[in-house]
């Protein structure tokens, strides 16, 4: 089977232009098909300020009301989205911009309701690997956004994370997917403050301790179950780190393990 | 050759979210290989008096200045593509959302500057048809929005009559193709106060004779060009009408012939 690389890129990436162009560039030269997905970055927050939109929490949890929804819509799949396929049309590589709506290919369901109402938010439901991969077999490079769908005309507000780990499995029957998280860190760190500290493996035994050790807290932990979600079902190979472990040899990056 | 209907609906319908719905459900079900080419409506003017941002004018024309090029981009291919699409796959038709820098479609450049520089605006030098054409022929229907880019980069601002009767003119070795331009009138009119007064058929003699006798004017003049663009250029069909001439029957609307 052929390697399809699906890689995540963060907040962080997208708000410095400088660090994106690079990271395009460099991408764009990776061999054989990959996937791209992007976060948001601090772009909704400061249209919605200037729409004087307020952001709205419950439990100190985020809602995706219309108004929010309308704005994601509008800088995920439209600013942010069309950007980056302009910037790798540049770099020579035929991009199209994807949401979940597009060619049917994330299909989600609203997040239930229990304590919290999280508005628009869909939990995933189904990957249809079918348009994505013709286009994947003719050398174009699906881009895809925090947004997906519910075959029934509603957009969702879904986790890139969640977007990358779904599109990994989904494709894992067609390839050997490889699953990378790019972030401003050089991986999962023993001390946060000590980019030298590493570690360069993890798996569901360490993952455990790591967590009581209270190693592993807070942000990290929903990308980590992302991580071990999608190496359990049949990704080949799960990666966190900064972009440059795509593009160098000589660099450390943690790698989870079943 | 097989036959491709590229249609393009104005902002009246993309306003007017019940007849945008209905028509949806109606191009849904059009049989054969499709385009659908989307205009702005007011939602643009909207978020740019929520955002500050105020419409730069230069002799009466409009200018595209980067914010405003922002808004487009976050309006045009976000809010209202994603949104189109959504419902399409609601009523299984499986699109996908398209600006000119998706699949290195439609490469503009810049409008050169003579007495008015109007900004991001780009006029259309190039139509690539394979990646659609793949889409196409795989039963995916493209939905278009009226941004284009210039392989370096830049994504620019558009006329969305431009984008249709470009693409229609570049399918035009591959399908026959046929133009359809919906909006909010039975045609071209004799007398615009009476829509039963439909011209059937206009060719390049009646077209001159109508624009001296003030007939033709105004907002017309540019739809006409581009309608006699597309019939010069080996376009089959080239009709303005509102949306039911697709549809139904026994509906009037203008045919433009050579």
């Amino acid at each position: 089977m052929r390697t399809l690389k699906i890689i995540k890129i963060g907040g962080n990436i997208i708000d410095d232009t400088i660090a994106l162009n690079a990271f395009l560039s460099d991408f764009a030269k990776l061999k054989g098909p990959k996937i791209l997905v992007h976060g948001g970055g601090k772009l909704a927050t400061k249209l919605a300020n200037q729409m004087g939109v307020e952001v709205k929490m419950t439990n100190g949890r985020r809602i995706t009301d219309a108004d929010t929804l309308g704005i994601i819509t509008m800088v995920y799949a439209g600013k942010i989205s069309k950007n980056i396929v302009a910037k790798l049309q540049a770099e020579q590589c035929n991009a199209i911009g994807f949401s979940g709506a597009d060619g049917n290919s994330i299909v989600s369901v609203k997040r239930p309701v229990n304590n919290i109402d999280f508005g628009f938010v869909g939990d995933v439901d189904k990957v249809n690997i079918e348009t994505l991969d013709i286009l994947l077999k003719n050398k174009v490079t699906p881009v895809f956004c925090a947004i997906t769908h519910d075959e029934n005309g509603q957009l969702f507000n879904t986790n890139a994370d969640t977007i990358a780990s779904e599109l990994a499995i989904g494709f894992a029957n067609a390839y050997n997917t490889e699953l990378y998280y790019c972030f401003e860190k050089n991986g999962v760190l023993k001390d946060i403050n000590d980019e030298a500290s590493v570690i360069e493996s993890i798996n569901t035994e360490t993952y455990q301790t790591l967590i009581n050790d209270g190693v592993i807290a807070d942000g990290m932990l929903p990308k980590l179950n992302n991580c071990f979600h999608a190496i359990k079902n049949k990704v080949e190979k799960v990666c966190i780190g900064k972009p440059n472990m795509l593009f160098t040899t000589n660099t450390k990056y943690t790698t989870i393990q079943n």
